[in-house]
């Protein structure tokens, strides 16, 4: 409101005059936002040494050159996502951004000039605008420039930056011309114009109390800082700091799952930094413990082998090169200087032109990256950290490429992109998925491909329980797949334990089938005598009526043996089932085991074996399917799974082991270890003890206890021998039988 | 003979010892194979000095020094191939050559007495031996050590090299007892006792000669060598002068296909390296216009992305890092110092330790390798290059991962591993395979697998022509599947032109099936308005009867789009056929497109589409199948094609055009020109040229034009206008009707 109003004519310019000058010397010089005067200063000097600095620089700069030769489209809206001026929009806001940093560091006005005149073009348009003409019937949340306001307010983000970028270099008639007409009227429009989505505590919300505070900054509106930090009635209700306090547990977790974490962190960490520039005072960084921070080393954690771990609605290829989190770990390593997070700087890649950019990259000149430690975590879900968590437990995690991990996930639903898969869980070994996770079903922005969008497969499967790794009774999802249901409740995490044998952790749930109680104890441990580790799995299934209950394991590679024999559907392949994801699997055989052990072994493309062995009873069918049922467009990757099933019980304990083992290498022409060490498995319990009893090939025998006494101690007699845990489980090799 | 009878006693003692100083005299100090005394003292003083040798020395050093700690075991013949005692043998020998080879650079003694010690284990187990228990009824080539006579070669090839590096160090009775009662008893039952094998013109024969020829080298028996190169009667009617003339092809190529041309290559190379050493008048480099050097490339030429082109029995992991080609590309660049060859070493991860090796080595910590510059090129097949052809055309050969190749395989048989695909072809780009082969149904030494050895599915399916990407007349193969009728028969290479447009083949054959001709022209070439080349088929099957007509092509990927309607089949799916590896394939849709252009699009994990685009008539069905019916062990990997069938008909021709095209780039959430850019394709002949006519979408239209004249030359009115091929082929942009 005071710095156009010196353009205001006549009488009352000296007073306006004055409020002008008092508002320039109340706020702080152009640029700073995420990169302050300071940083720009450093940074200049920085593009005339050799390094990750420069050369990121000169690759930027010679895209921008090429792009700023075209010329400037802005065009009316019209096209929903995907669509040209969709695109073209989205395509803008970066260039502007881009151009603006360009210009700072360049000095080169021709780079101001171009995002000057697109800024005007936007002027012109954006007061001819009604909202958009693609917005979804009773919207709440329309856009004008895009369909939905969602956009908008990411092109507020970057636009607001763009031009805190090239403002030194506009005359007061630009400055005018763009503030009132464009930037103030779309800050209006995403604050008092929607205060449904600004106010709300999600992460659409985010984007647009992030877009309207740093507009705050730029404009000097501090109200607007202030409404976009409290809420619009700044009752803090709302807004940034309760979006900080809500949608992260706080351990960092976001409730959506590390796809949407990632996405999610983008405006939190460009935000925060901008309120650190220009309010330090806020300890931004500092609120909630350190949450924004904790936010970014979260999504780290929540990935493996470079990509996240696929939970929910996630395509499986994204990463932790993504741009959010290049963001995000370039301002944690300006606050923190962790020399691990430069390794993750270095998997990502890409250097950004910010001052936090420059100090990332001068740490990688001076080869100052050491490898990062990822850890065995317990994320507690929900805003106070106790709706379920997600469990991450890791093996030889010295080195990210051979370590193995164990997803475990009595995670929170995870509202409308959460799948219905409580207590599953997901295995890596070697670079590789092994149990896996199908994520979503759907082609990215491929037209053919349902408009790219989530195909129908997407809920007719890929949410389904079946694809997944757990328990699914009477061939029903979990909540009936009722989202509301699944966000009413989750699962209670027991216990998650790490240390140097390994980890372990359970969970329960009885709110996903009606009169049923699902608990699911999985441990990742080293024995002495085995190369790689044992993930154990003991899955109890309790009713007052009788179920089906099937278990499905979802595995990556090709079957090579089982211990018994199957009946292979040969000459005809039908489906498993009728609905809730059954219709999708072909059943390829089927088998009735004998009781005792059953083993499963499947080679994976990383060349190691793997072989879960479970323990069966006389009446346990083991099924054998593969994914592409009822799929009339070929929307679905021809997945391999095998479930065992229970039929007509109140009651089962399903326990078994995965074991990797061996390597297979035709390029060298050996095989080591096809057949699994494991010979017998054997469960048992007694006053809240829990036993597994292995033996294998050559004679061992270890006991694997386990307590689920609160106080994670236990004294038992095991044998006639007398023990005592101290830490949740122990693992104990027996001496042989004579 | 002379050597050890300086052991003799008594009166005749000064007689023998005159004969053993005499043969002292005329044949060269030890060692002196592969690597000469020479080399060895360059080494000794290269691995004192830091870089790639002194690394592989320092890491083999480790390796063994492990190794000899552990007792030697020699034991006593019983296991076939790839049980214990087979493989205890064939590490034996690997060792004894690797502790000589330490033993020679660290002039340690205890790497000496170590391999002493083995032989002389050896020499005592070896006299005791008949024919190995486990050898084949009937069996022209029984081993004693191993069950067959092959693996005994490859031993003596190895073991003549260890003993030869430790010779220096032997006492004389130590080396009575080694050459008396084992290496002269298994030079001796190698070639007099199995004459059928040692003379005979085939890879087994190979190795034989190269041990017995190098054994006669190292303990003087000119006799041997004499043999070795011209046969036992020393009629140059086999014999390895004989091997190097019949086995390769004029261009190098070797006719089971590079699979077991890598294989073939390590006797040739490594005798021929002794021979050089030895006797170097005899200019074997040379032979037959340097034939060891071109089988050495060619190697490398039959390779993608460092994977060798998986036809007939392949094993697909298979590599140019196998270390018989490590072998290859060493001795070549010792030979050449070509320093295309280092980019090759580079990408093999592994200097050996010989003279060349270190030659390599110097070469690399020197910066010299430059990028291998892959060619297009047809490689005659047959030992005149006249039975026929393997194409490789290549387009962007600068780097070896964007580039795409196409293999066109108009060969010979290639013997008992070959199989019945005539005319077949496949495609890779951007590293990947996009048109494939299904290569050998194997998991090689994996015991569950059908003991590691060749699947039955490799018979049913694999080596069937419906396993490959040429046409099946009347669902049966190519010689009905009959080894020694293929052997007998093989296409002609019509022609093969390439230049800076790109390159064209052509090949056809007639007795693949009574009465059918079947020809196939294949081009790759570049149209001026595309970013990558297109792959032009047309395959034409002529007949005096009616015949159905299948073409099937084989994809990498997940089917995005088909222009026509597919009608899939959702609830049940059967197999295509009953035999001829059809009843291996699920019919999953099938579909009868409108006359005109039928369009097939796949995603490639790559990240790239593709697009197949077919002149169609309105009676052409086309089918869609999974790998993996009547497959009880779930040998198959479930893979997909498609299969354009024609009922019917005497004479047909498929014309289509293979388009890579786009980028779908889900981690930065991209997705590029996911739609085929051909709008419309015909086909026409006129005079001996065949023409076809592609219109892009943007309204652009191109001709390409081919000559079938012998001399690649034709002129010809197109649209009435005049034009003229000098090259085989002329791409020729159409001016756009009025």
């Amino acid at each position: 409101m005071c710095r156009y109003s010196i353009f205001r004519r006549s009488i009352d310019g000296f007073f306006f005059t004055l409020f002008a000058i008092v508002s320039t010397l109340t706020h702080a010089a152009h640029p700073n936002l995420v990169s302050s005067i300071d940083d720009v200063n450093k940074m200049r000097a920085a593009i005339n040494e050799s390094g990750y600095f420069s050369n990121a620089y000169i690759a930027l700069k010679a895209k921008v050159d090429k792009q700023i030769k075209q010329p400037i489209t802005v065009p009316v809206p019209k096209d929903g996502g995907g669509g040209y001026t969709h695109e073209r929009h989205k395509k803008n806001y970066q260039l502007m951004y881009n151009a603006g940093m360009i210009y700072q560091l360049s000095q080169d006005k021709q780079y101001a000039q171009f995002v000057r005149d697109m800024l005007l073009e936007y002027a012109k348009l954006y007061p001819s605008l009604g909202l958009h003409p693609k917005r979804k019937v009773k919207s709440q949340n329309p856009g004008k420039l895009f369909w939905q306001s969602l956009n908008e307010a990411v092109w507020l983000v970057y636009t607001i930056q763009a031009y805190d970028l090239i403002h030194d270099s506009l005359n007061a008639n630009e400055i005018k011309e763009i503030e009132q007409n464009l930037l103030k009227p779309v800050a209006i429009f995403l604050s008092e114009g929607q205060p449904s989505t600004f106010n709300k505590v999600h992460n659409h919300g985010t984007w647009a109390t992030a877009g309207v505070g740093m507009a705050g900054f730029v404009m000097n509106e501090p109200e607007w800082v202030e409404k976009a930090l409290y809420d619009l009635d700044k009752s803090g209700k709302g807004g940034f700091l309760k979006q900080l306090e809500q949608l992260f547990s706080p351990q960092g977790y976001y409730n959506e799952g590390p796809y949407y974490q990632r996405y999610a962190l983008m405006p939190f960490v460009t935000f925060a930094k901008a309120i650190e520039n220009n309010q330090p005072e806020r300890k931004i960084f500092e609120y909630r413990d350190g949450i924004v921070l904790k936010a970014i080393t979260t999504t780290i954690e929540l990935s493996y082998n470079g990509l996240f771990f696929p939970i929910n609605d996630a395509i499986k290829s994204k990463g932790i090169d993504t741009i959010e989190l290049v963001n995000g770990v370039t301002v944690a390593y300006g606050l923190t200087r962790d020399s691990g997070l430069l390794d993750i700087a270095n998997q990502q890649k890409q250097i950004i032109l910010t001052g936090d950019g420059l100090k990332v990259a001068k740490a990688l000149d001076a080869g100052l990256a050491t490898p990062y430690q990822y850890q065995s975590v317990a994320f507690g879900d929900g805003a106070d950290g106790n709706e379920g968590a997600l469990v991450v437990m890791r093996q030889n995690i010295k080195s990210d490429k051979v370590q193995q991990a164990l997803l475990f996930k009595p995670a929170a639903q995870g509202l409308g992109h959460g799948h219905f898969d409580k207590l599953t869980w997901q295995f890596y070994d070697r670079g590789n998925e092994i149990v896996s996770d199908y994520g979503a079903a759907r082609f990215l922005n491929v037209e053919a491909k349902f408009g790219g969008r989530y195909l129908p497969e997407n809920n007719s499967y890929a949410k389904q329980t079946i694809a997944h790794n757990t328990v699914v009774v009477d061939e029903r999802s979990h909540f009936d797949a009722d989202v509301k249901v699944g966000n009413k409740n989750h699962p209670e995490l027991l216990f998650f334990t790490t240390n140097d044998h390994g980890s372990i952790t359970s969970a329960k749930i009885d709110t996903a089938y009606q009169g049923v109680t699902l608990k699911r104890t999985l441990a990742l441990v080293n024995l002495p005598e085995l190369e790689k580790p044992l993930a154990f799995d003991i899955f109890l299934v309790k009713s007052d009526k009788a179920h089906q209950i099937d278990l499905p394991l979802h595995y990556k590679g090709q079957l090579i043996d089982t211990s018994f024999k199957r009946d292979a559907f040969t000459k005809t392949l039908k489906p498993l089932g009728a609905k809730n994801g059954y219709q999708h699997l072909w059943l390829t055989a089927q088998s009735k085991p004998n009781a005792g052990l059953a083993q499963i072994t499947w080679l994976n493309n990383n060349g190691s074996f793997y072989t879960q062995s479970s323990i069966v009873d006389n009446d346990t069918d083991v099924l054998f399917t593969r994914l592409g049922a009822n799929d009339p467009n070929f929307n679905l990757r021809n997945e391999s799974a095998f479930i065992y099933r229970k039929k007509g019980v109140k009651k089962h304990t399903f326990v078994s082991v995965l074991e990797p083992h061996g390597q297979y290498n035709p390029a060298k022409e050996f095989t080591l270890s096809a057949q699994s060490e494991l010979s017998s498995i054997n469960y048992s319990q007694s006053n809240g003890v829990e036993f597994v009893e292995i033996s294998l090939n050559n004679g061992s025998r270890y006991l694997f206890a386990i307590t689920n006494d609160l106080s994670g101690k236990a004294k038992f007699s095991y044998n006639n021998v007398d023990y005592q845990i101290d830490d949740r489980f122990k693992i104990i090799q027996l001496k042989n039988q004579q």
